[in-house]
């Protein structure tokens, strides 16, 4: 049998983004074997009982041993401490990337807690990912034709770089390298931004009586623009705190446009209102279709 | 031949709305002759050519004549004036009602425009659409298992208002009555103030540069957050200025709760934010299916 591309593959964080980059791999023929790390002892071993992983530790330091490649699929917030654990029993061929979606402040957390070991660390995000989460919403189709942005640092080391490129790309993604604080704030208006969104239109509802009319009339709009409000609320309280720089920017962006609107109602005044929706229509209409 | 539940049906305004109530009353072999009207004489003539409508003329008062019902399904802000050059138009026996997505301001201009006649007005909204519009957009099932919501008046004919209701149910619909300002304040939080809020997050990105980055990272999230900004602006310029009353209020609360998370976020409040998350959660996990 010929060498897969991974020969041990550790998992911190068995969801949805590690789940589906577990199965892709496996079905790839790129790895030997994954191993699943988390906290919940019983999700582990579902995920062992479902084929996703072959073995799991609750224990990241167990989990490392002899990986060559690890990924950190955690929410943001328990990455820093992660690193830290596992730095002094990662084996020397060993690269460590993440699946964070905020990068400027992993990279900070990572440069810290991982001392020289830096060297091997890929700063990457996938751009996929549902409102489902869990080690049973994964897939091995997620990440084809999505972006996986990585974010090499000085001191990263080319063959860590190539390493994680490789293995996005034998999953079917594109992968591309982008400065940090570049990927944060562009991330910050088209993904972390919306979700914000989304969670306060929800809260709205959710503090409107009677509940039962409100649920009763909420239509298709109202149910397309929700939907991402059914994400993991951890993950996104994680999201949101790690690109707090550049997401409190895009927020007051959005909320002088939303006040645009309002004073635009208020004053009834119905030419503003219509170049206001006319060019957001022309921006919405503009969207490559959806691959 | 049986004689049709309606003998000559009169759309003013053939978009979306109308067209699509012209061809499932035409399925349903419920309906005579369908006459058209509208500003635009080629959109007309499509509407002819598509089966979508038999008839058509670009004057009202043409367009009324000898009709048993008349449905007005153009923009809101273009109804009062209609209905004012009509109502010396209409055929003793006939009935007329709207489509308007707001309520009470609709009822306030039918009552000032049509005197005596109001009393065969019927005031109704069906809660269907997609952000397509046009003649062309049209298909007969758009109203199958969709809420018709209709609000009579102290002034309104019962025989009208079950001309009315028939037609609806003839074409797949529930119909429910309900008190105008209710409607108004229920509409605005589950399908005004979610529009409004697509609007602005379309208009943020359409203000970020580069323009190429952004139409390029725009996710699945992204996508469906703004579906509903794809809408038409005269149309939601109008249903804005409308329910203006009801509107004002739900986008405050709206920007109260987007306000609450900016401070979390701003004061790196990983409970509040958390505990926000999940109540927005619940609430889009509460919502029925889409049937």
């Amino acid at each position: 049998m010929k060498t897969p591309f991974i020969s041990r593959l550790a998992i911190i964080g068995v969801g949805l983004i590690g789940g589906s980059l577990a199965l892709a791999l496996k079905r790839a023929g790129a790895v030997g074997e994954v191993v699943g790390c988390g906290r919940n002892a019983a999700d582990l071993e579902k995920g062992v009982k479902l084929g996703v992983i072959d073995r799991c530790s609750t224990d990241p330091i167990q989990a490392v041993r002899d990986a060559d490649v690890i990924v950190l699929a955690t929410p943001i917030g328990a990455m820093g401490a992660t690193l830290e654990k596992i730095r002094d029993h990662l084996a020397p061929q060993a690269v460590i990337t993440d699946a964070g979606s905020a990068k400027v402040s992993v990279i900070a957390g990572a440069r810290a807690a991982l001392g020289a070991r830096f060297a091997d660390f890929v700063p990457g995000h996938p751009i996929a990912g549902t409102e489902k989460s869990g080690i049973e919403a994964g897939f091995p189709d997620l990440y084809v034709h999505h972006r996986v942005i990585l974010c090499p640092q000085p001191e990263t080391r080319m063959s860590a770089l190539s390493k994680v490129q490789r293995m996005w790309e034998l999953v079917g993604a594109q992968v591309e390298q982008m400065e940090a604080a570049r990927h944060d704030a562009i991330l910050a208006r088209t993904s972390h931004l919306p979700h914000l969104v989304a969670y306060a239109l929800a809260d709205v509802l959710a503090a409107t009586r009677p509940q039962s009319e409100v649920l009763r009339f909420a239509a298709g709009g109202f149910r397309d623009l929700t939907r991402v409000a059914s994400s993991p609320p951890v993950m996104w309280r994680d999201i949101a705190l790690a690109n707090r720089e550049a997401l409190l920017p895009a927020l007051d962006e959005y909320l002088a446009a939303l006040n645009a609107i309002r004073t635009a109602v208020a004053a009834r005044d119905a030419v503003a209102l219509e170049a206001i929706f006319a060019r957001a229509k022309a921006l919405r209409d503009a969207l490559p279709p959806r691959q």
